[in-house]
């Protein structure tokens, strides 16, 4: 995200470790009660700074909250791409650890939170353009690398199923989102049990 | 729900169409906007009562919660268990019917709102065992009408997929919260003609 279009205009120069405190504090609130039970009082007074601070930084609770998603995702994104460009593991097993450590991740967690690009897009996607738009672009991102992961699996004739790596890795990530929801309803395994059994003995084969 | 279990005790005899009143206001507002942004104020004044007379019909906004995701739920189910009683369609023709139509409504309604059982589930699930529970029980019975479905068509040999019914219709259903989900976010069809795609071209074949 350009920060030109985001950073406020009011008061001193901006202090860059202010405003990482600040997207840290509002990730993990947004995470734990979601974005419209986080006020601006809950997040300045997690990240311990003055409320002008975050007026400093972000205009509006509407575009920190864009900037939130930006900084949740970033910090996904690493461990993201380490995973999918292993050269020791064949493309499969890439994909099948990825999920299970996500899901034993999410269990250790008490089954609690899930992904916070999901949580918004079902609480703020319909009200905000500007955060829609962020999470439909870092879903974007995600999805290539699962492509990327899919369409390698394909080459190496790991599976057979021919219909398009674009298509089954979107396929494969909004089931992810809807097992995790499943496992939010109901705080057991068996979603995600389900979700491995049809994607990787039916679909990826 | 046993009313016994969630029913205010002050005030006059509470007034049943009031109660009414109140459930109808209540889930069109979290449907709309979520459960955290909406206050029991937004919910009298559509509901056109005084705010005393929520709390002579319900003790707190998550007793609320739970009763007005019980009325969403059963204002769903009898078209839902006429969809799925059809006699002249066969049940893979039921069933594509039911995701199109569901579809359809959707799509001119702007992509907006979805189904309040995974909006919920995603928003409020991690801190209400009272409303996670009325979520996951409407979720199964929801599931129920899907696996009857997904056996008849396995038993008139509609479809060879010999894994069990129930895990089937439980896939079916996440997969479909996730694209709703997708679809939120991207305001497109795409993520509705991957789940038809991959759900009756590969999975129930």
């Amino acid at each position: 995200m350009n920060s030109n279009s985001t950073s406020g205009r009011r008061g001193p120069k901006p202090n860059s470790q202010t405003k990482i405190d600040l997207l840290k504090a509002g990730t993990a609130k947004f995470h734990e009660v979601g974005y419209a039970a986080s006020s601006v009082k809950d997040i300045v007074d997690i990240a311990g700074v003055p409320k002008g601070s975050f007026y400093n930084h972000f205009n509006s609770k509407e575009i920190f909250g864009a900037e939130a998603i930006d900084y949740y995702f970033n910090t996904q994104l690493e461990s993201l791409t380490t995973f999918f460009s292993s050269m020791e593991k064949a493309p499969i097993e890439q994909l099948k650890n990825y999920f299970y450590s996500r899901f034993i991740q999410f269990k250790n967690n008490g089954y609690l939170q899930g992904c916070m690009l999901g949580n918004l897009s079902l609480e703020i996607a319909d009200h905000s353009k500007l955060i829609r738009d962020r999470i439909a672009i870092h879903l974007q991102t995600w999805n290539q690398l699962l492509t990327s992961c899919i369409k390698k699996a394909q080459e190496q004739q790991e599976i057979c199923n021919i219909q398009s790596a674009d298509l089954l890795a979107r396929f494969v990530l909004n089931s992810w989102e809807g097992a995790l929801l499943r496992m939010r309803a109901e705080k057991k395994d068996q979603p995600f049990e389900d979700f491995m059994n049809v994607i990787f003995e039916v679909i990826l084969i």
